[in-house]
């Protein structure tokens, strides 16, 4: 039974708690907010909770056996580098830390404490999300020629971070976990229509050295919703709407050959467009997958799917794609 | 009655002759295409037009007046000057030539000869864009903060231009005729998939002095058709979605107002959603409507439409975007 | 502060107890379920809600003011009329009860102990079904002249009620709801695919006098989930599309006027298709406004939106419905 | 080569003759209408052809082999028949007569003469049907259980017959072309919102011996264009959708078995959801296979696909919705 504290219960905590209280072989023992009528919310809804003030008081607890940290991205370090320095496991929401070199150390530390440290990227166990996974490595869409993703809606502007920072995960995580090459570079553009200067429409190039590209486009500006990822192979194609109730996921056999007509000089294309196929996917809740994760890695001593390896890669992308922000655009390397 | 001679009969010269043939005011008197298959093709659907294998027995032909160049984007420059040299109006498919100092070169000709030189940016007369420039000139979005544009399909890679050239210019000029604002910059990525060095995939974004940003996004590489643009001023949204059959323009009483608070150093942001509205839209073919803009305007000497203003413009933002492609993603000033 | 009994804490019964849980001015004393397991669920969710095996112990509780019913149609009667009988407000779960006479006799003795008596069609407490309502009553879509409503998916099939005693209360008192003429016969058609002669599939025509008509189409058996409601006046139109995450309502500029041509003997018509608009919507929970509602009525004397002669007219035409289907289809008057 | 006389050139008129035109192993002699200005129309569009003002002038060709009739549905009868009696192969439009006695006796004629006689029902040519007949005829969808079909726009109201003689051909040509079982009797309800009494909304019930059922929606009285055909097996389920303009049949592993528990007396249903499929389909013209069809069938003495037994059928179910309609819904048995 492992025993668990919760620091933040703000937008995402409340769902952490609920997952993390219903799922098998581990106890929510504490939830810890700084607002007094957070922890009143605690309190009514999970009377069997210990609500406290202070994060110190889970870290400190030595009851807890591990921490999630769901509190904003800039005291992600600070908690979870003393949970661990505390010999507490720790999931941290999303992004990991506000910088590549945060995430390292974190990683560091909880290596040599033999501590389990994951980062809730909660699409990769959507059922879209492990059907496309299963697909891509049985090879059914080829060789991988791009990503194209679009994440915009109203949304809450962030005070901290910019909207790549808040929504881009997402898209990247994903995007790490189905293609296993990694990206060499990266370009981004954006504006901030408010004077604090934080983006709210954003724009993400990924280069790769096998010609494979990825582009992401965030906003917190637009009038509808839209979640919609593009994948494409050299065998077949993928539209994954995620706002779709059903049929996220809808496989084409469309393709394209191209050989060299070397007399002309001329590209020949010979195109493909065939079926369609929706395939089933898992409906359970993808956050409770997620629990049952953290806590099974901790049991087994394995490593999560959403391991600190794709946190730290996100980490590192946002952190070019803010460098090639502030320098209008330029190509930012990933050492 | 204007005598008009049309210059190339491969993929869009058909929708030219049906439209200019059954224009008012105007005569189509020959059609040049090198291919023997064209010329029977347009002798056995229209026996009353004359066709040549040559583009300077129309350039040539002192009966006609105006001459219509819808040939690959390369022998623009060559058969416009040509033809405006020779005393007739032209009129140039999209995009108007290869280089913006070719584009200068025609307007300075034109102009000197006192000639109409028009650019076929079709969708300028579709119902759509002529209802959002109604709506943005009335001042019903407010001040305008974004346009974010995504024209992709499974399409025909093109031997001699890139998916901006080829795509681009329908969004751009849509971009320049709704906003009287003009980016100062651009920054562009994208990749070839094929073995020309040619992009089939680009992503192009124009920066600009008010903090308005518009971007694009262009594929023949889609399994889906999407030609969706947002349009988002700071009191109403538009989405704009042409494949749609009906509300192809859906109006969105969604904004957002921000303004700091001083003391916490936050800014606040405050969120409007409310209605959408889907104008009925004018249905007659933009072609037509395009047509009659040329005709008109040689008639009574007046500016069309679609000036020679959107399509040099168009010219200069996609060269400024080659050369950002071509430097790795770097900003180029327009200058 | 009313305090309320509910009975049956089967599929809706938990969204009951939810929304009365949190609502003010009332108090959950008791739920009855024959299940244990389900009384488990009650204590484990509601520690401060006395689980109880048998409904007469909710409706024997002098403490209780207030029974709802949430069981199988068959009881409905039973159970309301012993809780009225002991002087309790009830509200019950559509449909109202298995026949008219029985729906006849609760309304007798509602009236004369001087009690609410209400019928849970919580549709009529949405946004969109409230917006129509506004709609309508202003004029907007001037004279009704039908509703035709589509309500299929791959449903649950009912033991002891066919498809439309299951499905078409929805529409059938949004209908009432919001066109005040009553219908003076039905026709119905359909089939039982089980061998219990239950019909899963089943088509319902109301006729009127005025010329208006309503038509329901349900199944349990479609591969897909719809839930559209077309109403059209002879001003304007709705498309009312439940399944649509924004947008439900959307109101057509749409029409025909017709005249007769004397002379040719002809009906000349005149159409007219315009503008479509859609309006934002209330989001708060329609079931929350159904218990707001049912406990305002009890502490003012006043008659709730969902009042018992909208649940006896649905019984009324469901038992005409369900003579016609068994009489092949013909048309039963209702007195 | 057949040479051909086309009777009636209003509405459709022009793509028969267009898609006979160009069809091979034939030519279009004659096109003949009353109205000058339709005759004009041919003559500009067709030099070729020769336009006459009175069917006879065509009936009474010899030169002519074979007659196509396109005129309103009064006068099939009348001009087949002269037609087949001078020895001419005939097509008529949807639906064939106004009565099934009319479309017995052209049967007859045909027979007796050795003559083909077909109806168009366009809709059996094209690539969704022509997939779905394949996908039955292999036992995909297993025994077929139902067929309900919408098909709603704001129409054209039709002066001479109602909106089931307007709109429901198409479908009951597209039901009797699929499944072989026969209808046993129908119900019919609907409207008219006219003075003239010809309904403009009208629903029709085909019910069948085996416990299939066939439902149509027709209206010209919708703000939106709905065309919309569920197909339910017993193993697989349809959803056509004509509107779309890709992936029309979409094809859905959704299905439900019954078995029932002798003990508890109740049917328990095994429910099934599983992927979703839609074949790419045929895109070339169906109104060109349709003529191509015609045209075999006369120089090979075949059958076509659209028969007269099935233009028969069509008329035999309509005739019966028109008796259900004039008496209220009533079921009337097809002899």
């Amino acid at each position: 039974m492992i025993k668990i504290g919760i620091i933040g219960y703000g937008y995402w905590g409340p769902n952490l708690v609920r997952n993390f209280y219903s799922a098998n072989e581990c106890q929510v023992i504490s939830v810890a907010d700084s607002r007094d009528e957070r922890l009143l919310h605690v309190k009514k809804s999970y009377p069997s909770i210990n609500p406290v003030k202070n994060a110190d008081e889970i870290i400190e607890d030595t009851e807890i056996d591990a921490v999630i940290i769901a509190t904003p991205v800039s005291s992600h370090f600070h908690l979870a580098k003393k949970a661990l320095l505390s010999g507490k496991h720790v999931l941290i929401e999303k992004p990991m830390t506000a910088s590549s070199d945060e995430a390292e150390e974190l990683i560091n530390i909880a290596n040599s404490m033999g501590l389990i440290l994951m980062v809730d990227h909660t699409f990769l166990y959507t059922g879209a999300v492990i059907k496309m996974k299963e697909l891509i490595d049985m090879g059914n869409l080829g060789n991988m020629k791009y990503i194209d993703s679009t994440r915009i809606n109203l949304g809450l502007f962030q005070q901290d971070i910019n909207v790549l920072w808040d929504l881009a995960p997402h898209d990247i995580s994903i995007l790490n976990y189905l293609v296993s090459e990694r990206p060499i570079s990266v370009n981004a553009t954006g504006v901030s229509h408010t004077n604090n200067g934080i983006e709210n429409i954003a724009y993400l190039t990924l280069n790769y050295n096998s010609g494979f590209i990825a582009h992401f486009n965030c906003s917190w500006t637009s009038p509808v919703k839209i979640r919609m990822m593009l994948l494409g192979g050299d065998k077949k194609m993928i539209v994954y709407n995620d706002i779709e109730p059903t049929e996220k996921v809808k496989i084409y056999d469309t393709g394209y050959d191209h050989k060299t007509d070397e007399d002309k000089k001329r590209v020949l294309i010979d195109y493909r467009s065939g079926d369609m196929f929706a395939p089933k996917l898992k409906t359970t809740e993808a956050l409770s997958r997620m629990a049952n994760d953290f806590i099974n890695s901790i049991l087994h001593k394995t490593s999560p799917v959403s391991n600190y390896e794709i946190g730290f890669d996100v980490v590192r992308i946002l952190e070019a794609s803010s460098m090639s922000l502030k320098n209008k655009g330029i190509e930012i390397s990933l050492k």
